[in-house]
């Protein structure tokens, strides 16, 4: 007798259908990418899913900005398609960029047919001499957190899942190779219904201990305090985060990476903390002289950290939240993550537990933003950005190259509802001009009416200039400022401030729309 | 007794100067690449080298095409420079390009101090919570044939000689890593004077062997006749090739790979052989009815082979000459290569040896190209190209974009003296927007007063539109001649004519520059 039922005709799918609808199902309702000979029965699918669109990039690095971008908007993972080689090459930098600052992307590659692959032919695409079709793959290894190749038709669907499900759990870029001949075969599609685990397993006994020992210190402490990053919010948890610290009364900071995650005209934000560099004095001298700094979501690189200049909780204990670990003091746990220790935290607030010893013990010195009236004199760095300040509105979403944009926009106070994300820790330039067409289209699905304010350098626009073309073809409508400075500017300021090499050309911006 | 003498100050120089000199001593005279905080005080060491100068590419992937234009037109390496992790990502499709085509590309990449190595720093670029800073160089070995990381004052310029001979002698991308600490650093400059070693070791013996097997069979064929391919250019023996074929009175034939090697006007030029998809019937017949093909720098890819289907000597022997083995008929001999037995095979016929049973056993039927009048009619692929051949001059380059480009530019005939190249095995689009600004670059060193003619469709000229700007600021003049079919041409023919996902937004191409 057999155990397992046969799936009837009805119930299957072209692969290719299967992992789109595996994809809208998380909510993801546009893919990104550029067609290629290898993708392009692949390519065809995305039209049998309704719901589910294709927005084509110029190229494919650009494509991979765009996931990342709409990742980091929607807070879910963003899809990037490319072609065997020479496609998922391009893309790889892009990738690299999501596997540093912790950005779900899924990582499609069409690749060459299974029995190509076996013959080891010397295709198009391929490494010349070297036949081995998998090189790419190993190129790509340090870049993603799970790969699947899917050489077996039986385990076409658990592949999928897997390298779905991990994409989720760990919040980092992941690749599912497709091969040529994989596309059109039909699998099981009653799988389809069986929900995916989106979320890692983790000790409920460990949590509960790690979130008494914080509860403790809590009440304890003098001056508790929560410091909020990069992690919070990728794994979506930026409302619980949120929801916390209101009612401890107490002040969240926030890192360059976590700007956006807490309402900067909230009566609880302590302001934008970067160490030695901390733009605000009240508000360095405040966190520095917390007892208690909770670090949420930590990312501890060296620009997100001005430079490894952190002086926290140097009298007291620093707790770090981490997705991959959780330390207190000198205390650290592998077996638990950030998440459950939020949602658990989050959970005894509401149970109106910890209480703290001296809420308030804090309060925000800098004055609240206000307008400046109309612009007068030269247009510099020093001036510019306070007079922009009332430009900015509600469900605005601020993209901000790296450099002179950077530490300008840095110190602006959002509205409440806004989004601003800047890519401090990997630096590429370029990647605002893609990441902000995927903003676009996240902030389209949303419909919440916010705008898309990019703020890029001449170097950097050059570097990715094309996908405004895709802006405009899909009838968006960002605004773009460009700072232009006829250089690299942060490299004259680092390092050579009269080298050729830091020239670029004036483009007429205006006319090339 | 110290028995090695200190070098004195005055025979020493900066690594930085040390490493350009070696580049230009080998009579490179530019250098590509991007700028970036990890490669700046190296990129100063180039204005202390007179003669060798900078070429700012708008982003490191044209950065990386350009190198390869360059190799590919100067018969020389060419030399990118990025910076750590964004820039060699950014660079890495360029590169693998390159691999997959034998061109020779020197990729330095400025990267982080030793100590903040040693210290694994979580520094900008790196990947998130993996601290490797080696990671990178993991991701390009596969690309890469041979690397050099610095770690070693000592051995500073020995790794540096051994990176830029092995380019040489294999004619491949090579990585040279420069820590951030180094390029000021003084090395001995007295090593300079001792010559590289930029051949290969072969065995004389076996070289020899191979020789007068190829010479008798020559010798005893009633129809032999030479392929030329791709490794032939990349190894500099073009002209011993071209003086080996005409005193034989034998036909040569091309693949797309080795277009322009042979003089096409020349009356043993026997034409493109592409297998079944071959343009001209009676190229296709006579080399088909050969029975010795010497198949000179054979690349076998699919695309530069008519997709395998080659019918070679099939009632003879083929004798394949690749740089990495020599085989005749069945007997492959992995000791010597290409490049010697060419040498040696030149000298033989230069002692007018070997006799050729029936020389001009073949004769071309085709007619020679000629000027067809004014064009009439719309514009189509099958009436534009041959309107197109009285355009052609003396010392042209030809660089042809993969897809429609290259279908019609293929059967052009060239000029004495122009150059054709046409990235048919990798083929990356966008590729020949960067590789343009390589020839332009090698050509305005040659001085020959040829012009680069680039044709590309609208799709890839999108991908990589940013380096037109390059080629403004350096006051070059290309003919781009943009084949503007509003959409991705090949991929349509290929798979789904009518699908969204080819479409392309119709530029003003005029307006823009």
């Amino acid at each position: 007798m057999a155990t397992h039922a046969e799936a009837s005709p009805a119930q299957q799918t072209p692969l290719g259908e299967y992992i789109f609808r595996r994809i809208l199902d998380q909510g993801i309702q546009h893919i990104f990418g550029v067609p290629g000979d290898f993708n392009l029965n692949l390519l065809d699918h995305i039209d049998s899913v309704e719901g589910l669109s294709w927005v084509g990039t110029r190229n494919e690095l650009n494509g991979a900005y765009a996931a990342d971008g709409y990742a980091r908007t929607k807070g879910l993972p963003g899809v990037v398609i490319t072609t065997y080689g020479v496609g998922e090459l391009s893309a790889i930098n892009g990738i690299g960029g999501a596997m540093s600052e912790g950005v779900p992307i899924i990582h499609i590659v069409g690749t060459t047919s299974r029995s190509a692959q076996k013959n080891c032919l010397m295709l198009h695409h391929t490494l010349g001499e070297n036949r081995d079709h998998n090189i790419f793959r190993k190129i790509s290894e340090p870049i993603s957190a799970a790969t699947a190749f899917l050489p077996d038709d039986a385990t076409f669907t658990t592949e999928v899942d897997r390298v779905i499900e991990t994409c989720f759990q760990v919040r980092l870029p992941v690749y599912l190779y497709v091969p040529l001949d994989t596309a059109d075969i039909l699998v099981d599609a009653a799988r389809l219904s069986q929900p995916l685990n989106l979320w890692p397993d983790s000790s409920k006994e460990t949590t509960m201990e790690i979130v008494d020992s914080i509860v403790k210190r809590l009440e304890s402490a003098q001056r508790p305090c929560f410091l909020v990053d990069l992690f919070t919010q990728r794994f979506g948890i930026t409302k619980e985060v949120q929801e916390l610290i209101k009612p401890l009364n107490i002040p969240g900071y926030v890192t360059p990476l976590g700007k956006s995650i807490l309402d900067e005209n909230d009566e609880n934000f302590g302001g934008l903390y970067m160490g030695a560099v901390t733009t605000k004095k009240d508000v360095k001298e405040a966190i520095e002289s917390a007892d208690l700094v909770v670090h949420v979501g930590r990312c501890p690189s060296d620009t997100n950290c001005g430079g490894f200049t952190h002086k926290l909780a140097e009298k007291g204990t620093l707790v770090g939240l981490h997705p991959k670990y959780v330390f207190i003091g000198d205390k650290r746990c592998d077996e638990v993550s950030l998440v459950p220790v939020i949602l658990e935290l989050a959970e005894q607030v509401r149970a109106q537990k910890p209480t703290i010893q001296s809420p308030g013990w804090w309060r925000r010195n800098s004055a609240p933003a206000q307008s400046l009236g109309p612009f007068q004199g030269p247009l510099q760095q020093r001036n510019f950005w306070s007079h922009f300040q009332p430009y900015l509105r509600e469900n605005d979403c601020i993209v901000a190259e790296v450099g002179t944009s950077q530490f300008g926009t840095l110190d602006l106070t959002l509205p409440k509802g806004s989004q601003y994300y800047t890519q401090i820790f990997y630096s590429s330039i370029g990647f605002t001009v893609g990441a902000a067409l995927g903003t676009l289209v996240a902030q389209r699905e949303e419909g919440t009416g916010g705008r898309c304010l990019l703020f890029v350098g001449d170097g950097s626009l050059q570097m990715a200039v094309q996908e405004i073309s895709t802006m405009i073809h899909n009838n968006f409508k960002p605004t773009i400022f460009v700072i232009n400075n006829a250089g690299y500017t942060v490299k004259r300021v680092i390092h050579a401030p009269t080298r050729a090499y830091n020239d670029i050309d004036p483009w007429n911006y205006q006319l090339m729309l």
